[in-house]
C-alpha cells in the first residue's frame, strides 16, 4: 500500500477549514473563458436518467425491483385528483445515479477533508463542514471531453494511468488548464456491470489530475472493484476527493456527450451542473450539462 | 369564474400528444441568443436552500420539525465508518422547496395537458405523458428579472397585472421575447409567510405571458391563498401550467438575482435550470442559475 | 355482474357513521370465551417475515431487491456509533407483508364502508373514518383453523365456496360462532405465486362468513388475479372488507398454525392481533399470534 | 463511574452467541401460568398512539410537523381511486413512539449482548444477530403493573431505586418471578417532557431487575437526559438492555392500564406483544396488551 505522505494531497492547501477544494480553482478568469465556450446554445446532459422504482402497485404486480436506487410513490390528492404530486425516497451515493460527491463522502482514518475528524465534520442531522453547501451556486466552469475508447470501451480491468489522459487530450487537441472540469469516457456503463472486471482509475492518473488543477471529475470510469490498483485502492475517491477535495460526478454518461462533440468538431464546452440545494448532505443527484 | 372556452390555451398548438409545451417555443435561435448573455461568468442561483429536518437524533431530541420538505437520514457505513451517505425522503411539490412544475402536475376537469385523460397521462407507477422527463437536457435559454417591486416588496392581496409586468419591462429596459423565461419578484417569502393575505398572479397577467409567448415562469409570486382574483383563482396553475403547457419553477428565491442585475446594470442573463432526471413524476426540486 | 342489492351487506347495520365493522361482534362474552382457549400458552405466528431490502450498500453491491415491501437503512449515530437505529419505509398493502385491512381500504362506488364518501372518510392528510384507529386496543377473539387442503394445497384457480369452509369445519370438529376469527388455510404463498392463477374466494364463500358472522378473516387465499369469479370479482375485498366491514388479515402464514393444530388436536385458539398503533392508515402491518 | 465487572451481565449465561436474552426465562410453565392470568377477556393498550405527519399537504398548508416520528403519506391508485393505501416511514427508536429494543440497540465499547463486536452483529444491510427477529413468535409472559407513584407523577429528577419497586410491589400485592414482564408507571409523558428533568431508572433498579429475573421491561420511565445518577447514566439501556440482554419496550403508555387494574382489583395480567416481524432491526414499534 502506498504510504499516506507519499499521496497527493490539498490538505492545507486553501487552510485548515476550507470546504471548496478544488472549486476554489475555478477563479472570475476561469468562468469567464467557460461562458465563451457557449455559442451555439446547444445542450447535452451528462447525466444517467434515474432508474425509478414506483412503491404503489396493484395486487397483480411483480413484487421486485430493478433498482432501488430512487423509489416514487404517487400521492393520493382528494378522490377527484386535482393536482399530482409524488414522495421521492433515493440514497445519495447510489450506483445506479448520477450524483455529485461531496468532500465529506470519503472517510479517512476517521478524517474528512482537509483533515477535520469525521465528528467534527457531522453527526446525525448531518454535515456542518464538507457537504453539499458548496455547490448552492452551482458549478460553471469550463469542460473538456478525454475520451479514453473512440467508439469503444476500455479492455476489462484496465487501470487508466496520465499516459491515458494524456492521449486522450492529444486525440481531442485540448490542453487542461487550471480549474477545468473533465469528462472521462472510457465506454462502461458501470450501473450495469457490476458483476465484470471493470476497468478503473489508478493512483497516477489522479496524480496527473492533481498536477494539472482539475477541479471536477466527471465520467463514467470511477474506482474498480476489484481495485485495478492493489497499492492505491480507490483512488479516485480516496485520493481524488479526500487528500484533493476534487468533487467528483460519480456515475455519469458521457455517450451523448462523445457523439455531440464529434458532430461539434471539438471537446470543450461550457460545463454547468447545478443540483438541487440540499445543504447538509454527503451527495446529492445532479445532471450536468454540456453547453456548446 | 372565468368560462373555459375564454382561457387562453395551447392545447392543440403542437399537436394531441404533445408533451414539451412552451419549451417549444426555445428553438436554436432562441438557446443562439441566450447563451451570448453569458459574458463575465457570474453566477446567481435562483433557489431557496432546501429545509431539511434530520430523521435520526438522540433521546434528547426536540421532537417536531420546522418543515417536512426534505427529510435526511446518515447512513451507518460500518462501526468505523468508510464513507458517509444519506437517504433523502421528499415531496415533489413541497411549498417549502423551489421546484419545477411539469406540465402532468395540474389536472383539470379530469384532464392534462394538452387535454388528455388522467389514467392515460399516468398511474400509480407514474407518469408516461407530461412528466419530469421534458427537463432530461435541462432548460436552457434567455432570462430576464421582472422586479415588481425594487428594493420593497408587493402590497398584501395584490393581484398582480399584465400593466405590472409592462411597468417591470420597462423599468428593465428588456423586452420579452419568444422563448424567454421570465423571473419575477415581488418581495415575498411564501414558505414564511403562509398564514397571510399573499400577492398573487392574475389572469390578466398570464395572459400577458401567453401572448409574450414565454417559456418558463419563476418567481417569488404564485397563486395566492385565498385568491386575488375569485373568478380566476389559481391562476397561473390552472391556466398557465395546465392550458399554456408553461412550466413553473415553483417558490424561487430571486433575492440574490435582483442585487446581481443591479449590480451588473442589466437584467437579462443565461437562465440554466438542470434538475436530477427524475423520469416519471409530476415535479422535481431544480436550482435555476442565472449566468451574466 | 351481481347486482349491488343482491350482495350482502351490514352498512346500517351499526348506524351510519359505525368504524368497527364486524369488530362489533367482539362481545365481552366472546372475548371470555375466547382467553379460555390459552391453556398451555403455545404461540405461533401467523406472519410472513417481511422481506426487507437494504437501502445502504457498498459499491459492489447487487443493484436490484427481491422485494420493495419493506425498505430498510441503518442509521448513522456517529463516527463510533453508540446506539443502532433504522429507517423504515413501508406500503401498508403489500403483497409480500401480512397486513390489516382497515376498512377504508377498499372503495365502492365512490364510497367506503357504511357508505361514506371517501372524500368525507379521508383526505391527503390520512382517515379520519375507516382507518386504523379501530385496532388501537387490539383484537382479541376465538380463532379457528379451516384447513381447506390438510397437507396440500388446493387446485390452481379454485374457486373457494361455502361448502368447502363447512367441510373444513367439520374435520376440524369445530363450528363457526359470531365474532370469531377465522384463519383458512389453501397451501398457496400469494406473495410468491403471483404469476400463476392462484385459487381464491367467491362471493358464495364470502356470505357463507356473513350468516355465521365472522368478525375477521385472515389466510393464505384471498382474492385471485384473474378473478375465480368473473360475476363477483375481488368479493373478499369488495364484499367482506368494504360491505360487511370484516377486517382482513391480507397475506397472513397459516403453514405453521396448521402443523400446531394437528400436534395440539384442536383447531381451536386465543388470537391475537395488536399492530403498532398507526391511527389514520387504511392499512398496518400485524403479526397475529395464536395462543393454545 | 462504575466499573465494568462490578455491573450485573447475563453475558454468557446462556452462550456467546445467544440471540434471546431474558426472553429465555419465558418457560413454558411461565406462559403456561401466564395464560391464566386471561379470564375476562378485558385488554388494554400500554402503547402511546403513533403521531403521525402527513407528507403530503396542499399549499395553504402548515409548514412544520409536530413530529418526525411517523410520516405518512396516502397513495395515488387511479384518477377514481379503487383503494387506498399509504407509503410510511418511520425511525424505529422515535421517542414519541412505543417500540421494542432489540438486543443489539445498545453498543458499549464496540460491543453488543452478549459481547459480540458490532461488525459481526451487524452491517448497512441489517442486523445478522441480536435483531428484531427474536420476536418473530411474540412475547407472551405474565406482566405485572408496577406503580410507582398511584394517581399521582415522580418527583422530576427522581432516581428510582429497588427498594421503589419493591414498594410498588407491595401496594399491588404482587411478587415478581422469574419470566416476568414488569411495567412501570411513573405518571409521565416522555415525549411531551423532553425538556424537563424526567425522573429515570438508577443501576440500583435496574440490579434488582436482574435479581429478580424480569423477562421484559415496559414503562413511561426510562433513562433520563440530565441522568439521574451520573455514575451510572443510561442504566436501563446500558445495563438492562446491553448486558443482561432485556428487552424493553421503550416510551410505553401506562395510564390506562393503571385505571384498569384499580377496576379489576389486581395487577397480574396476560402480557402480550407482537410486532410485524420486522426481521433485521435494532427496533420496531410494538403495541403490548394486557389482556385480563
Amino acid at each position: 500500500m502506498t504510504e499516506a505522505d507519499e499521496l497527493p494531497t490539498n490538505w492545507g492547501r486553501w487552510g485548515a477549514d476550507d470546504e471548496r477544494g478544488t472549486l476554489n480553482l475555478i477563479t472570475d478568469d476561469v468562468r469567464a473563458r467557460a461562458v465563451a465556450e457557449a455559442r451555439s446554445g446547444r445542450t447535452v446532459s451528462l447525466s444517467r436518467p434515474m432508474p425509478t422504482t414506483p412503491l404503489v402497485a396493484g395486487p397483480a404486480a411483480a413484487s421486485g425491483a430493478a433498482s432501488t436506487a430512487v423509489l416514487q410513490a404517487g400521492l393520493y390528492t382528494g378522490a377527484s385528483p386535482f393536482a399530482m404530486a409524488e414522495l421521492v425516497v433515493l440514497m445519495t451515493h447510489s450506483p445506479d445515479v448520477t450524483h455529485f460527491d461531496a468532500l465529506a463522502h470519503q472517510v479517512i482514518d476517521g478524517q474528512v477533508y482537509p483533515g477535520k475528524p469525521l465528528d467534527e465534520a457531522g453527526g446525525p442531522a448531518g454535515f456542518r463542514h464538507g457537504s453539499t453547501a458548496i455547490f448552492a451556486q452551482g458549478v460553471v466552469t469550463r469542460g473538456l471531453l478525454l475520451d479514453l475508447a473512440p467508439g469503444a470501451a476500455l479492455p476489462a480491468g484496465h487501470g487508466v494511468t496520465g499516459a491515458d489522459l494524456d492521449s486522450a487530450c492529444d486525440r481531442a487537441g485540448v490542453e487542461v488548464r487550471s480549474g477545468d472540469a473533465i469528462v472521462v469516457r472510457g465506454g462502461w456503463d458501470y450501473a450495469a456491470s457490476r458483476d465484470r472486471h471493470l476497468p478503473g482509475m489508478t493512483l497516477d492518473a489522479v496524480s496527473w489530475m492533481h498536477r494539472h488543477d482539475v477541479a471536477v471529475y466527471a465520467g463514467d470510469i470511477g474506482d474498480a472493484h476489484p481495485p485495478v490498483d492493489p497499492r492505491a485502492p480507490g483512488a479516485l475517491h480516496r485520493v481524488g476527493l479526500a487528500r484533493l477535495g476534487m468533487p467528483l460526478v460519480d456515475v455519469a454518461d458521457p455517450e451523448e456527450l462523445a457523439t455531440a462533440c464529434d458532430e461539434e468538431g471539438r471537446y470543450s464546452f461550457l460545463f454547468v451542473a447545478a443540483p438541487p440545494r440540499l445543504g447538509a448532505a454527503s451527495g446529492v443527484p445532479v445532471n450536468p450539462l454540456a453547453i456548446f
